[in-house]
């Protein structure tokens, strides 16, 4: 990202602090550290203070941190992390009081408020409420992204076939992401038949049949931002069954799609997923209906039954429903969207769709 | 891990707690969730109680709770990890103190706090210190990783060849893991030339050159287990410099493993490598000289400068000196190494040496 979207983040982020009277936040979580520095690597903090922010490293990333974040002075640190911020915190001599990412582990605040002379406070969600409102160039990257995923899974479904195993059939599609300079966003789960009725299924040593059916999650990681897809397939002819699920499931992410727009409820896009397969009579899924992504595959805000909140324009969200039935079937569709002013816009819509292999693979 | 390498875990596990007074802990951190209950899926805790070890999941990964850890009691929630840790301490009467990993985060133990009607304590590194010593199987299991990893990245080499990118090449040996039905134990390092000298460098689309020197810092994780290896390459016939700095790199590294031993300090083993590099006049490294692995990648214990404990048999660490001239150059060379009963074996073997490609490839 340039200087001057980075720039214009701290700035928002700013704002927020002002707003919950933060002088000086020290931010944790790596994707929270990569948005308001632009740094990409890991064992990192981040100090946000009046003037500058703060970079809090160590050797293994001083010369990545001169080139990926020019803008920030670089503290590097020899000794512990909670031991860097009270030699900054003591050079901060306006600074008062000291907020620090709830996202911190509680090993590490006590190691903070043994060290740190300053008093400590602790504040949730504040780079994650600026982070969940995307930039254009961020929307940009996130489809970027999808299309690296679409394409991956283009390249791939031409040579699915029977006999081959999940874990196959997963390092496929990574190896076609990897040739586009991407990343996975997070390891792909591949799933045969009865498989995908866990949600989270990990690729096993199970082999594909004629006539079997496959679930792919999966996503690419492209200049830092993840996209999230989920596609079911078969092999042979539909079952009945399968059929019927397949198109409840359809209806309900269409449904639930329909309903985004700037100001609506989370809970009620949640609800207009569920309320399909409900009146469906089959049985209804124990996850959320979708999440934000952006940085990280999951992200503000949370589309659950119990969420909290409204859509914003901006937003990037998951919508991902599905149904499953352990010992027969799983099927969830997922593609990513964006909350426009007016409504929504799908970012993977180049993505195949059909569930049948022959016509999809091309 | 069969049910009986559980149950003398989580004996181990009962004895820590017993000395730290400790009657229901709170297992927060993924690694050490599997560990205890053989649960290999994400966002799940256990409680380690008196009679029986529970574990607290979602009806994404129920399925899977059943098959993965029959003996544990599945606890499905559907609200927050706090409630539902707040109703099995309810039902543990017997239980007055309920005792929280320190590497929760501080928004999850604020939740407990307010949500949990028994007194709440915290506590660092009990099962990481069980962790730290592995069982037989546990040793197999890294060894069959190591393997994987070895066979992978010699099938990987010779298909090294000018004007491929570092993505491609880190893409490669990926995919060649992934076919032995194994993932990434962290995201593979590839560094060409003077890349090599950010020790944590992000493959890019630099393209590989006549001449040019790579740097493979990569693992498998193989039934959970991980394994953790560097190796560097030259294309071309090498500079003096680089052969300088070769041959110290691996000379500090064979001082650092010959110094294994249990009952070793920590610190001794990071001295032996670090003394080899200053006294040849060359930059010592900024980062530890080896870390313990397993579940995680990197878990206790730490070998750096500032380490504090001694070697115990049954310990597995990497011994990873390095050697970075910024601009010019990195060297870093990684092996995993048991410490036995009367020194140490090092895991790795069979993994490829010599940093001459045409040699090394076969």
């Amino acid at each position: 990202m340039d200087r001057q979207i980075i720039a214009k983040r701290i700035r928002a982020i700013r704002r927020e602090m002002t707003k919950k009277r933060i002088s000086c936040l020290i931010l944790t979580k790596p994707a929270n550290v990569t948005y308001a520095t632009g740094f990409f690597g890991d064992d990192s903090w981040a100090a946000i203070a009046k003037a500058r922010t703060y970079l809090l490293t160590d050797s293994r990333y001083t010369e990545q941190a001169r080139k990926e974040c020019p803008q920030c002075p670089i503290v590097e640190r020899t000794g512990s992390m909670a031991d860097a911020v009270a030699k900054l915190a003591a050079k901060l001599k306006s600074v008062r009081t000291i907020t620090v990412e709830k996202s911190v582990s509680l090993a590490d605040f006590e190691a903070l408020k043994k060290h740190v002379k300053t008093r400590l406070r602790s504040a949730a969600d504040i780079i994650e409420k600026t982070r969940s409102l995307k930039h254009p160039a961020e929307v940009a990257a996130i489809k970027a992204s999808a299309s690296i995923a679409a394409k991956a899974l283009r390249q791939t479904l031409g040579h699915i076939k029977p006999g081959m195993t999940e874990i196959e059939l997963a390092g496929m599609l990574d190896f076609q992401i990897r040739k586009s300079a991407a990343a996975n966003s997070f390891d792909t789960i591949v799933a045969f038949g009865p498989n995908a009725s866990r949600p989270h299924h990990q690729p096993g040593r199970k082999k594909l049949k004629q006539k079997d059916t496959v679930l792919i999650d999966f996503g690419a990681k492209y200049k830092g931002y993840c996209s999230d897809i989920t596609r079911c397939f078969v092999l042979g002819p539909m079952t009945a069954l399968y059929r019927k699920v397949f198109d409840v499931v359809e209806r309900a992410q269409a449904a639930a799609i329909k309903a985004i727009s700037p100001g609506v409820k989370l809970t009620q896009v949640d609800a207009a997923a569920r309320e399909v397969i409900r009146s469906s009579g089959l049985p209804v899924y124990g996850h959320g209906t979708g999440h934000g992504l952006g940085l990280e595959i999951h992200e503000l805000p949370f589309l659950k039954a119990d969420g909290k909140g409204k859509l914003k324009a901006g937003q990037v969200i998951t919508i991902e429903p599905g149904i499953y039935i352990p010992g027969k079937l799983g099927v969830r569709i997922e593609d990513d969207v964006l909350v426009t002013e007016t409504g929504s816009r799908i970012l993977t819509r180049r993505c195949p769709h059909s569930p049948f292999l022959a016509n999809s693979s091309r």
